[in-house]
């Protein structure tokens, strides 16, 4: 690998990664579908002009998923890169220090929607195997990138594009960069992701919404009857009280628990710095390894209803709507606990409300087997450059297309270079540049490493890979 | 008066109201500022027009107040006529079949925000003074007009005005054309109004909003902890749980509930035309009656936080507002109640929470004593035009400057024309205009009924009355 390409390129990295960057791509927003497109075209301009032979934008129902394939280094194994160029809605913009498509450098860290969820991390991996590359433009291994726009908003697209097209997830591992550092200088492989179930529930208890002053007394309110069912959703202890929840939950093994004890932790410092708050919350008798990798959640995420401008008005609210969401573990499967859900929701609401639980989005929990050769190799990549190897962690997000990469059998390695303290889904979201750069050497060398070691030991996954058009997809003209 | 005017005049009338109900006077909106200015400039115009010599924008810290006197009729009694020119906020706007300040007839209605609270029933009035005029323009009594612009959006300035130049009510009767008929055909006239205490609960739990996924578990809600504290403010049987509440209520007496007995009223269809839901809700043991008059009510009015826009957003917010009030009834002083309210959420709230609780508005409920001859006099005008005397009945809703039309010892008459199906504060308001053209003749047989009859048999309130511009206030330009 080009040891000096970080220090000579630094510029050049900074403007590109803040052009994509620039692109708003909250896929959540139908507003910005074009945008979303437009960071796929970037993607694909990127990708051609590192020489990859097939780059490819497949269309379905949503945002469009590029796949690309590197030139074919016959012999050598395959590693499939996945990630996501769409990023979470900025709001509340009042919060930004910067505005949230305006990507700035502040105190060595560059400040964007994006910036390490996942724009970032996918602009590491691709500097890495630029400067991997040799004199011919052919990388150290066999690489296939595949980036979609339909993270953030629980697009089904992937899903039904791996299900019916395994060819593009055959390799000899996969691995998602989208995941952070366990802490400043201890770069983590995550063992589990928590699986996600979201949903909204919408009340209404009138034809329109009336005086107060006329009918206050008598006449259901919408937003009183929403807040009590969610307040009984939960405890004050941080128990979700929705019946039977608990009871698929596999809870962590006495080795995992035994490893998390080693990790270090300042709870205090946790607490003021990374939760900004004065106490932390949930359930009793549980560490908080357990409570944010381990145990179930219910957050209540945006809650709407009534008159919410400057002033006051004294109005009876007809309805009001919640996002909630609950957080899964090993053990759960989002749509029997969205059944759950409803259940819970319908005998909460009094009889004269109608009450209404849509699914939003969801995916389930993931537990991940870190015995394949892919992950001795990476460690030995961080080692080489950052001087320890990884720790193993769990994580409390949700990454729902995880299993899915690893359908064919590769096994799917969950790191990334983020740091803690990133505001993933915050105002002033940002990536440390110091992490970038770090980044780009740690996966320039695992490239290499995987080149010469990486095969799972069986067949050649990179040459069954397609290394021309899927027929399926039509290429952007 | 003149027998023919509404029929003769029908068409310049809606079309002088439509242009009234078209300025977006929305009070409670700083934006609205502007339309505020221009509907007092329309009713200052209107008065001009209408003969009265002392036309006089008063000007304060709000919107301004506008106040005119009729020509003086020495030796005839006074009365004053006070209502307001702002409105509630249209919203929800698409619930609206016609645009709110595009004033629209359907099937005999005039569908507008203000139609009936209050700029239809100023107007009313108005007409009511200019169909009574004699030869010379001059009106059967002396008339001195008061109209505000911050009764929804609850101003204090014709507060600090009536206080600091109790002149401006001095009269032999004071008539607030603010309510409606206590059903179709049956005329009304209330004796007791209910306070209000509006106030907003804001809660922080974070320094910033947080990804779910990473701080789910640990980290406190701020939508959670602010539902749980509204849903500790009342249980599902109406009960208000703040302590004392209930204390200094005074319940009505025996003859006054007697009389509500009497009054018809069809549970089924006011369930179905009026509150629009499948049920009441309520303090169990009291009457509908008893409920929305005669108890205090808790309400919700607007609620938000979070992440409201479409799709998911798996964010732990850090910040939630509530708007709420409470009716208050006789007994009970808007400013107890509202520390009253501080203290119960106070103990709701939980130790890592900043918790606030400012008040937005109120004012103290009311009872009115309607034994003055001037009630008297409004039953024969009733009688004379509608077939039937007025019934006496209280109302929910809050006009907070009534107790300070009185107290120059006026009586205060509460009174109107609207109907209870008008949609107050709800989209789609509007004004029967049978009840326009009705309510036209009923105040002008009033106004000269008063004028022969209105004396309080004291001294002559009238000639008390300054008939030029008041120092303080700037006539407008």
């Amino acid at each position: 690998m080009d040891q000096m390409f970080v220090t000579r390129e630094q510029e050049r990295l900074l403007r590109e990664l803040s052009d994509f960057l620039a692109i708003p791509s909250v896929s959540t927003l139908p507003a910005h579908a074009g945008d979303c497109r437009r960071a796929a075209s970037w993607l694909m301009a990127e990708l051609r002009r590192l020489g990859c032979p097939t780059v490819t934008l497949i269309e379905g129902a949503g945002h469009p998923v590029v796949w690309a394939g590197g030139p074919r280094r016959p012999g050598r194994p395959t590693l499939l890169v996945y990630g996501h160029y769409d990023v979470q809605p900025p709001d509340p913009l009042e919060e930004w220090d910067t505005p949230p498509f305006t990507p700035t450098v502040r105190d060595g860290k560059l400040y964007a929607r994006g910036a390490s969820d996942d724009k970032g991390q996918v602009f590491c991996m691709l500097k890495a195997y630029e400067a991997t590359r040799d004199a011919d433009g052919l990388p150290p291994c066999n690489v296939n990138f595949i980036f979609e726009g339909e993270e953030e908003c629980g697009g089904r697209m992937i899903f039904d594009l791996l299900r019916s097209q395994p060819e593009h997830t055959r390799a000899d591992a996969a691995i998602v960069l989208d995941m952070s550092y366990y802490a400043p200088g201890i770069p983590a492989v995550y063992t589990a992701l928590r699986g996600l179930c979201y949903a909204e529930i919408a009340v209404r208890t009138l034809q329109r919404d009336l005086h107060s002053g006329t009918y206050g007394g008598v006449a259901p309110n919408a937003i009183e009857t929403l807040v009590r069912i969610l307040a009984g959703l939960k405890d004050e202890e941080g128990e979700i009280l929705i019946p039977k929840l608990y009871k698929s939950v596999e809870e962590p093994g006495k080795s995992e628990l035994k490893e998390w004890k080693k990790l270090p932790f300042d709870k205090a410092e946790y607490l003021r710095n990374e939760v900004t708050a004065t106490a932390l919350t949930g359930r009793k008798g549980y560490s908080v390894f357990e409570r944010t990798w381990a145990l179930p959640t219910f957050e209540i995420h945006g809650i709407r209803g009534g008159f919410t401008g400057d002033g006051a008005k004294t109005v009876i609210p007809a309805q009001a709507t919640a996002k909630v969401s609950l957080r899964l573990v090993p053990g759960q499967k989002q749509e029997k606990v969205f059944r759950q859900l409803q259940k819970a929701v319908a005998a909460l609401a009094p009889k004269w409300a109608e009450v209404e639980v849509r699914m939003l989005h969801g995916g389930d929990p993931v537990q991940v087997d870190t015995d394949a050769p892919a992950f001795g190799l990476l460690d030995e990549a961080f080692e080489e450059v950052v001087g320890r190897r990884t720790v193993h962690a769990r994580a409390g997000g949700s990454i729902p297309i995880v299993p899915e990469l690893g359908l064919t059998g590769a096994p799917v390695i969950l790191t990334g270079i983020g740091l803690p303290d990133d505001g993933l889904h915050s105002p002033n979201e940002k990536l440390d540049l110091s992490q970038l750069w770090e980044g780009i050497q740690v996966f320039g060398r695992f490239l290499e490493l995987f080149g010469e070691r990486g095969g799972r030991g069986e067949t050649e996954a990179g040459d069954a890979l397609p290394d021309e058009e899927p027929a399926e997809a039509s290429a952007e003209a």
